[in-house]
């Protein structure tokens, strides 16, 4: 196909195909002539690729050549190309690691997944984000909520297994890094959407009698 | 205490303290002579929900004080004062309803919802905010992921179940309140950092091979 279609099926502008060809990201098109080439399906496939790294994953540019890199790499093993996916979604790190609150925060969440078994680098940012809201929720006085902590690592688990198994059924490398990004960002906007209305939904069965719940189900 | 001890012990500067007593968010002290005034511990405690209202749950001062408003009016059911609190924290809605394919993705969200029997309001925006990543996920191909909607909600049951209980057991309004909030925004932080690490646990074990796994293990 002429690159006008290809714009047209993928819903990306021409002037954004051409900037990913030129920072590598896209494979060149076919010279079929002077200024003329010629895509393929595969293009298609990448460029849907591209576009959740970057727009659903909020890649960038950069970020997103490293992840296609290591798509192209054909002698990777699927989990380490898996984790360079899911850890170039890594927000930055906010929090300043002296703050000895936040260290016993951060120390708090490590032992925890230590006695459960996970297999997970430590020096992962994810303890770092955990560990920001554990020390927040302590300042603050919420000491309590503190009691969820093994009832979220429960949930987490029950979640990612089936996210997993899903992604990895798909067999082929591309499909698998694309639901790896759009599964973890989309993803957690759906559980946390769905936790809000499961909290409402735990309200009303703990604090509305049992005459009047049936007129507040939807 | 005056309050610059106010000021120090609940770490909001005396500016914001006016400001807050000025807005109708914080009751004005005692007067004990001319530009002097005697503040209580029931005002270090109310300091410590206004910041919890506008620092982490980031409402305006304007939606701080019907929260504030709701945890004052004694006559309020708890389930209605939970909600109101709750319902301050939603983010606006970004989707046009009139995108067939968004109607349809939260459509199957309430059909879910109402299959599992959940008492919750069908306008709520936190369907809107699930519909969102639901039709995105379709657009992007990823129809295979939505086979995790029931796996999320089953995790969204369970959590909230232990919150709600958690925040209940607290028995004072106010406290509650403070609970719902905090327990909601900095919940959902941990929650998601304890899914990106079972996500990696769950990458190695299905991944690596038993022989390579000790080593992985934090």
């Amino acid at each position: 196909m002429r690159i006008a279609e290809l714009s047209r099926r993928s819903g990306t502008s021409i002037p954004s195909i051409k900037y990913y060809v030129r920072e590598g990201l896209l494979p060149a098109g076919t010279a079929t002539g002077r200024n003329q080439a010629e895509y393929g399906e595969g293009h298609l496939f990448r460029l849907r690729l591209i576009r959740a790294l970057i727009d659903v994953g909020g890649l960038t540019v950069a970020a997103a050549r490293e992840v296609l890199g290591a798509v192209d790499a054909p002698a990777l093993p699927p989990h380490s190309l898996l984790g360079a996916a899911h850890s170039s979604l890594n927000r930055p790190r906010r929090r300043d690691s002296d703050d000895p609150s936040w260290r016993a925060a951060r120390d708090e969440v490590v032992s925890m997944l230590r006695r459960r078994g996970w297999y997970v680098e430590e020096d992962c940012a994810d303890f770092d984000h955990a560990a920001d809201a554990v020390a927040a929720l302590r300042a603050l006085g919420q000491e309590d909520l503190l009691d969820c902590l093994e009832t979220y690592a429960d949930a987490a688990e029950l979640v990612a297994a089936r996210e997993l198994d899903i992604v990895i059924a798909r067999g082929e490398s591309a499909r698998m890094v694309e639901g790896v990004v759009t599964g973890t960002i989309l993803g957690e906007a759906v559980l946390n959407a769905l936790r809000r209305l499961a909290q409402q939904d735990a309200s009303a069965r703990r604090l509305v009698a049992a005459e009047d719940l049936p007129g507040a189900a939807i």
